[in-house]
């Protein structure tokens, strides 16, 4: 197994202690090899650029039917591959589908061609071979060497604009290839429009329209050559036009500067002496060509590579520095700086520097009072990554706020985004997410967006009757079997959000009109409707028909076609994050309740759920609880209401050691926007969110052997592990500020107070 | 012949005099049936909105291969259709090709149908018979009975907003078919993109891109109902998208507020009451669809269709008003303002009322300063039609510039425009005749643009070499016959247009450090480069290839391959208009000279000539005369350089009496936005600009009895023929002010200090 093999990594003797250079611990490819869907590419934290290398293009169809193998390539960059294509600009982290890799430049010798060619014969195309002998990714900065073209790149980028630094080693003819068809992966319409102007004979800008994840997609671009031009042209691989009329008098592939099609490649040639550098800054912008130029002057105003590097490492230093351990040895310390560095790439700022950007409506909007900000996978997000935001990003929780309260803003269908990058709402998965953000941002006391405003969003959200299965659930009390495939999946989320927004109502209560108690009631009771889909008889939740009775044919093992969405019923019958008690209640009270969880972690499943299930794999589960994927992610947590929390200890602990390693295929699932980064934090430092919207945070077992919590209001908490040990799992005591703590939990406020919390391990 | 069919046309007892009511001598439907090109539809002065009914709709292919059919719908409507398909919101105005027809409402009742149907059977889709009798137009109003659903339909405009109003003269249900697939003519790949959103049930926003004449062209716009939408749907006719993912839980179908995709078609459902009014507003922007809502809150605030019709005739008088005139008959009366309504159609309006627009380079700009315009059919109206705003337009003709100076500023090329609409450069046609519209203006003194900034326009304009055997033509003298097809047409445009940026140096001279001797001298050397192409062994001018020999084969008669465009040697050899001196010198003398022009008006053309000429008809000709198109239009007034101006006045008169009648057939060629008109405005007061850039203007034969042209600047120019008559087109003698005048011109000079012509006819 290829996972034995662990990702080797220079770490300096002082690794695992306390040091100003945290970016050492930050190792890139974690994650780049299968499941992790991770890149390893340059970009800042939240940054608008991930500048990152494509290994390969994949067609999304074949013979008409989606690829599988497309699915390896969300973030364009896979560790076993012996290519690279180019270097793209834009890489979602961790998902289960894609939709970018936008503004792909590739340096070439030689001969110039403009096809990709393919991994079998890189030669046929530009594209090059490249060992990882020569490849090296630190935060902010990236490097490889294309082998086929004897070509050193180097790759940086500030929040908006990417650098690349390419040594032409041996020098000669040098083609900078411009490929506005690829993407991540690839299809015939996939590019709805492209344009492009040589502006000057350093100055290229353009945009990508496109029809994919987001159905109505634009990304401008403004590239800086660090000199001149010496020619340049254009191949137009679009269907001719019909209208060509006096264009025709036109030799438009060489030498002329503007260039439109869906399906365009450019190249910009160079005569280089042996050694010489060429630096290419390229800006991105959601509003237009005008708005990356301006990006461009802003932030990287001059071909400073070192030092554009230097400060891309410095903001990452900054980031990282929110939270300092000492932890039981390297490969645990490298693994926790990886998960705030994958924690801190989404979401990811969408709006130029003069705050400007495109709204969900496609007009163009100004963030004047916020940081907007898109990459919204909050099916996934909201359960750990948002909450840690709560602790360690309370300024750009409002921000994230206040770009969710812009979207519902720009919503014609009056809804908080689902999932949403771009501008766009790509509808993905299910529920309201954007609700336990909001709310735990209300409950937790966060500053910074108007509570009135976001909590009025919260309740029209959760009132969209047209919204799948809402309408049924409002007046049945769940979301009927005939209404989707995965109701049970969407009643019991459906619950969950609505709690918070009880929650939140309650946190409210006498400062706004709206959160009255018929509100809260009106939500607390819904929260309650988990119960509606709970089939006493087999123990499992279980989808229901709209006149009442449970599915007949059912299998609670089985991922598809069962009522639940990427999970069975083992799993998410345990999705009542909101009322432990009241699930332990209906399972038959504590001691069956414990029995159903051991069962869960222990179980042998049939190699047929593996064959079926796109975003679970072995790696990613213990016996039939799923770490892999996000709806079970609080589950470990759940002994601690049923008066086992040494059990909750043994398999918090079990995770961390087993299910994140330092190595690129050391993620046993989709990163998903930072959410199995953001369970590993919270779970080394020792307690984590079970219910977001709630102040509370239930303690596991840490892994830290010290952490200091850097906190926005200048307090720091810190948590301390006493007599910890790889084989000291459990917690015998734990104290808050010198006090003995009588409870399982910990509080925000007791967080943001800052404070000690001990650890006594045994 | 259905020519000699004068339409009929209510024309009160004064409608040859002088009135405060002009609007009632326009008839819209003048030119359009057949060459004219012209549209009957609603629009105000200049208006972005060109509101009118499309009669049919016509694939741009058949087989693969150009459908000549499409000539007939330059302008959307052709008089002898039966059917409307609806009314769009974009026209042109008599070009010879198209690119719009955008945002296409159609009213219908009963069975909700939602294809177009066809001429042969309106009742197999939305599209409706309908009669001449029930038609109507004036300048800012049009109705019309659609007797299949038995609805009246009438339109009017402001500059932004088209506005509806529909009477369900039956009841019952009612639906708004809104085909965003329509074009003036359709071809597969023509719309590159759709958006649309149902922002609330009486406002409906969207967008449409497409990829025709203009390569990258998108209209923004905002539909506003009178009276809520009652259910609502949309077709997606475009290919099933890649990626549907979640999308798929949604039935976008009906009632989903938004779509997107490149073939959509909507409709909005009423229940309505026997003689139910139902009004629609749409407003177009070049910006956003919130520019189009802003746009219909400024101009069309609410539904109030009779204030919108009268404000729009309110404009058209004031514009009209400019000239009042007293003709020989009632004919003459409607010909006279139907030109001048065609000559304030274009160029059109071309952003936001907030000034904003969508430039060149695809950024939104700021017209702070001017009106921004587009639509520059320039190789056609740079000849009459600007100089005739240099008179009675001259705000606009400094807008016009500025507009100009906008589009080099924002173009990659750095040239002025050439054929421009929508933030495209379509590349229509030849020359750089932007050039002589600048210098004229330059040269008349039209205020209200910066003098250094226009100049130096025109002399990077005039030096691209990349452009169109521009680089042969400053090293060889003429562009050679290599270089393009139509190289003596280019060469002949190319040195007139150079004549002008002398002209304009002359007039620039001590003010401006660039125009100096130098530069007005390079010019003035280039503007002899006609010379270059003068075969004086044929007596016509001739294509030389670039070693300089003539082309052997060469046919003085044919408009194809012989070197020119839209022409034929007879024609395009007379195209000396700033040297004609010069040119009856190279042609013999000005008896030969005079020879040459009486073998033109009166020579027999075989018709063969006919067959291969799109733009020239039988109806368009005297001999070989080719008034139906632009490049002779300055020829009857040569007669004047050789001492023959009893001939111009003859001819100009002919033409006048022959090549423009008051019938949807009156017009002998396409208007070109509104040159054909300007060459008759100018004619019919007697005086004609053969030579843009320079301020005088050529005396002919009038037809006005009396004419008062009621100047910017408060002065007013009255023109009056003494003893005028039908027979009477000769000119016994002329005062300018009370003094004889003893030239066959008058100077922009004395037309601006006001004053009275007097044409003593016999």
């Amino acid at each position: 197994m290829k996972r034995s093999f662990l990702f080797l990594i220079l770490i300096p003797v002082l690794a695992h202690g306390q040091d100003d250079n945290l970016t050492q611990f930050v190792n890139p490819f974690i994650g780049t090899d299968r499941m992790g869907h991770t890149y390893p590419g340059a970009t800042v934290p939240f940054g608008m650029v991930q500048l990152s290398p494509d290994t390969d293009t994949i067609p999304y169809e074949t013979g008409g039917k989606y690829n599988p193998d497309v699915y390896r390539y969300c973030a364009g960059y896979q560790y076993d591959d012996n290519t690279i294509v180019g270097f793209s600009h834009t890489h979602f982290s961790g998902t289960g589908h894609s939709d970018l890799g936008d503004i792909l430049l590739m340096p070439t010798a030689g001969k110039l061609q403009l096809n990709p060619g393919t991994a079998d014969a890189p030669e046929k195309g530009y594209r090059s071979g490249f060992s990882h002998d020569t490849e090296m990714a630190s935060p902010g900065y990236y490097a490889v060497t294309l082998e086929d073209h004897n070509i050193r790149a180097e790759l940086t980028a500030t929040t908006r604009v990417g650098v690349h630094r390419y040594t032409f080693t041996g020098g000669g003819d040098a083609h900078i290839i411009l490929d506005m068809m690829h993407g991540i992966y690839n299809y015939e319409s996939k590019n709805v429009w492209t344009f492009l102007r040589v502006e000057n004979d350093t100055l290229v800008t353009g945009y990508r329209q496109t029809n994919g994840w987001a159905r109505t997609r634009t990304v401008y671009f403004a590239i800086a050559f660090s000199k001149p031009v010496e020619s340049y042209g254009f191949a137009n691989f679009s269907p001719a036009q019909v209208y060509r009329g006096f264009w025709r008098r036109f030799d438009q592939r060489t030498g002329f500067p503007e260039a439109a099609g869906a399906k365009i490649r450019g190249h910009f040639d160079f005569s280089t002496i042996p050694g010489e550098q060429i630096t290419i800054r390229v800006a991105l912008s959601p509003v237009s060509t005008a708005g990356a130029v301006d990006n461009l002057t802003a932030e990287a105003p001059s071909s400073d590579f070192e030092g554009t590097r230097e400060a891309a490492r410095v903001a990452w230093e900054k980031e990282l520095g929110r939270v300092r351990v000492k932890m039981m040895n390297s490969d645990q310390t490298v693994n926790f700086y990886t998960a705030l560095y994958h924690a801190f790439l989404s979401p990811t700022v969408y709006a130029d520097t003069d705050k400007r950007y495109k709204g969900l409506d496609q007009n163009i909007h100004s963030a004047a009072a916020f940081d907007n900000y898109t990459t919204f996978s909050l099916w996934d997000t909201y359960r750990a990554l948002h909450p840690l935001f709560t602790v360690i990003q309370q300024k750009r929780t409002a921000d994230i706020v206040n770009s969710m309260l812009a979207h519902y803003d720009q919503s014609v269908h009056h809804m908080l985004p689902v999932w949403s990058h771009y501008a766009n709402e790509n509808w993905c998965m299910i529920g309201y997410h954007a609700v336990p953000v909001i709310a735990d941002a209300i409950v937790k006391g966060i500053s910074g967006f108007d509570y009135t405003r976001a909590f009025e969003a919260c309740v029209t959200t959760a009132r969209n009757g047209w919204y799948d299965g809402l309408d049924d659930y409002m007046h049945l009390g769940y979301v009927p079997d005939e209404s989707t495939g995965s109701s049970v999946s969407v009643t019991l989320e459906y619950a969950f959000d609505d709690w918070c927004i009880a929650k939140a109502a309650g946190a409210l209560r006498g400062k706004l009109i709206n959160a009255d108690t018929s509100l809260a009631g009106e939500f607390l009771r819904r929260s309650q409707n988990y119960r509606n889909v709970w089939d006493a008889s087999t123990g499992f939740m279980r989808p229901r028909s709209a006149v009442g009775g449970f599915r007949k044919e059912f299998d609670v093992l089985s991922t598809h076609g069962q009522g639940f969405i990427e999970g069975n019923a083992w799993n998410y019958s345990l999705y009542v994050p909101q009322d432990p008690d009241g699930l332990i209640s209906i399972m038959g009270g504590k001691k069956r309740f414990v029995e159903h969880l051991d069962s869960l972690f222990t179980m042998d499943l049939p190699d047929s759920y593996f064959a079926e299930t796109e975003d679970i794999t072995r790696e990613g589960i213990i016996g039939n609880y799923v770490h892999g994927n996000e709806p079970s992610h609080h589950v470990p947590y759940l002994y601690n209401y049923a008066g086992e929390s040494r059990k909750t200890q043994y398999w918090v602990r079990q995770i961390m050691d087993t299910k994140y390693l330092p190595a690129p295929d050391g993620l046993s699932g989709n990163d998903d926007c930072g959410q199995m980064s953001a369970w590993y934090i919270f779970s080394a430092l020792g307690f984590y969110p079970v219910a977001p919207g709630s102040v509370r945070y239930d303690l596991g077992s840490p892994l830290v052997t010290e952490a200091v919590i850097n906190l926005e209001n200048g307090n720091s908490f810190t948590v301390t592990a006493v007599n910890q040990g790889p084989g000291n799992v459990y917690v015998k005591k734990v104290e808050l500020n010198g006090k003995k703590l009588d409870r399982l939990w910990i509080t925000h406020d007791e967080i943001m107070q800052g404070g000690k919390l001990v650890f006594y391990m045994k």
